[in-house]
């Protein structure tokens, strides 16, 4: 379970002193040898993306989609800080890049945590050479780039996916759409695969698509949200349709981690839809049921009112015929054509006392297909966010 | 404060038997001569619309937008009920109309209540021609009706708008997005001023946009939401450009004795969006600040983290740039072109203590305007909705 399992990477992680806890609060991925391999990396859609978000993205735009390293600070967002919290990420970049010998465009940078205070820049600046000469493959060093990056988190949250011929592995925080006090989701992954830049970024947004943005526990889209690939090629292989398969398979681990350590939920539920007119279709209807306010409190007090999973659907703005809806809590169909079915009553209530539920929805139009993973909501996630401290 | 205030109106509630606490549930709302009058009506845009739905949008389009009556049940939506529930529906109209002497298609019908469950059609049959005889004019009778359309409501919701040539009445139940357990929104207006049943038609379309539809409890669009507004035309005046400003302020209040009323709700707020490209992307940027889990938290707790309210605005689908936007708690500016601003912290908690808090994110853009009233989400919204029962 490291992040420098894959040949050709090293990492490190600092207590810089961001945190007042004392907690590990910088980490660092890079190269071996500081080289610039293909990277690729999908960041939030929000429109107030925090300073690192467009730094970053400016960054992988020059370097032609390659990067020697990834630098994370964890405990402050440096989101909504203006021209300087842009100034604060480039210097970031600029320390990491003169450490590791390389342009400054071939670091990335990345933070977490509270929106809308500037960055404490002394002691990130006093840790980021102290963090550089600290890297290397070691297990303890990914360990502590692992932690590096959490804030709420209860745990690490890492994956190593191995075959014969190559290997994925990832770190990631898991705030932002499930513990999202602190609005942010990181990830970071690292292959020995070869690939070329543009085939990894279609793959990265593939496995994307089907893991991180396949969850929600708040349907609050953070303004730091990144999601990194590096692929140092050393392994020589790389057919990325083979590839594609095994970083999702490192995704998907990802965002289980996350989703299982959402604050204050107590249930994992998985909406699966079918029969919709597009997989499209099929995920924006999946997603609404999972956002609602009303299905996750019927989740929370496991409740089998499905009606509220139907009116859900009927207005997820996709297409939908009550008259060939069919819904099943754990299997078990409690509605089909739309209305009421006789079921098991004891059967569904069993299935929803557990802590994993399954809500499968049949559109019966078409055949598009889309699951989410999502939470219910309970006094908890009200604990955790009522208050900023 | 009378639904028959305005001329021409009759009205009468009953405890038909359809709740099991024996309260009133079945109610009539008629003109005090079965005349067909020009009545508009806006109906819930999910397309899994409840039966009475379908039916009074059919009767309307049918009779060319004129209706003698309404009946309302509650305790039972008649949603997820497919071609019985329809019939079902049918079925009451042909009663009162057959009571009221009437064609079917002058007669609407609405229903709240819970989903998927068939409608107890007996006591309806027994009540329907009970609640014809006992229609009246009096206060009493029109006390009953706005009584027996309530679910969790906890008292009437009423409003009476007079001017010197006209009057404007309504009545309504809060549930739908304000207290969703029973999934109903439903408001009936009434007035004697002459309308003729397009212009009627655009004006409730405009007095629903500005008070209705711009309030939010948990973003969930009900299946059996309904507006309704007769005119009886017996003020014999009717300038569609003063009545649409009394419509709107019955509806206003209405919207308002709603919100009051939200389950589990200890706090109002009121969402102001100004400086956006259009009035429309206003609305939608309020609306989805309103309806994020992580700044309703935040009101719960009084918490004054904007970073929130800029990571939702940010994510709102609308044009915003991060650099022009200044957000105010209760007048005072805490974020002023993106980034935090030195403000009195004291007088923010304070605005934040309240109960009614005022939220104004100028965006700096052009001159789009939106409001929505939203409510904090607290454990109160939790227990109501955790089970049905």
């Amino acid at each position: 379970m490291s992040i420098t399992a894959p040949k050709g990477f090293v990492a490190a992680g600092l207590a810089a002193g961001i945190k007042a806890s004392g907690a590990l609060d910088l980490a660092l991925l890079a190269t071996d040898d500081a080289s610039a391999v293909p990277t690729a990396a999908t960041f939030t859609t929000n429109l107030a993306a925090a300073a690192p978000v467009q730094v970053s993205r400016d960054h992988l735009e020059r370097s032609g989609g390659r990067a020697s390293g990834v630098l994370v600070s964890s405990g402050n967002a440096n989101a909504a800080t203006g021209a300087p919290g842009r100034d604060d990420a480039s210097s970031m970049c600029a320390l990491a890049a003169s450490g590791l010998g390389v342009p400054i465009e071939h670091v990335l940078v990345c933070s977490t945590g509270l929106i809308g205070i500037p960055l404490p820049m002394q002691p990130i600046e006093a840790g980021i050479p102290v963090l550089v000469t600290a890297r290397s493959g070691s297990e303890k060093a990914a360990r502590d780039a692992a932690a590096g990056i959490l804030t709420t988190d209860s745990a690490r949250k890492e994956v190593l996916v191995e075959t014969p011929s190559f290997a994925v592995a990832g770190m990631a925080k898991g705030a932002g759409m499930l513990a999202p006090n602190m609005a942010t989701m990181l990830a970071f992954l690292t292959t020995d695969a070869a690939i070329e830049p543009r085939p990894l970024a279609d793959l990265l947004r593939i496995a994307v698509r089907d893991s991180f943005n396949s969850m929600s526990v708040d349907g609050c889209t953070s303004t730091n949200d990144t999601v990194v690939l590096m692929a140092s090629g050393r392994a020589g292989v790389g057919d990325p349709n083979v590839v594609v398969d095994r970083v999702t398979e490192a995704c998907v681990s990802l965002a289980g981690q996350m989703v299982a350590d959402a604050e204050g939920a107590s249930k994992i539920v998985q909406i699966r839809v079918t029969g919709a007119q597009s997989d499209g279709e099929a995920h924006a209807a999946a997603r609404k049921v999972a956002d609602s306010l009303l299905v996750k409190c019927s989740l929370n007090g496991g409740d089998p009112y499905w009606g509220r999973v139907a009116s859900e659907l009927g207005s997820a703005g996709v297409a939908f015929d009550m008259d060939r809806l069919a819904i099943a809590y754990g299997g078990v169909v409690v509605c089909r054509e739309g209305v009421a079915l006789e079921h098991d009553g004891a059967a569904v209530a069993e299935h929803l006392a557990g802590s994993l539920i399954d809500i499968h929805c049949q559109l019966g139009l078409a055949d598009g297909n889309g699951v989410v993973m999502g939470v219910d909501l309970g006094y908890g996630y009200i604990d955790e966010n009522r208050t900023t401290s």
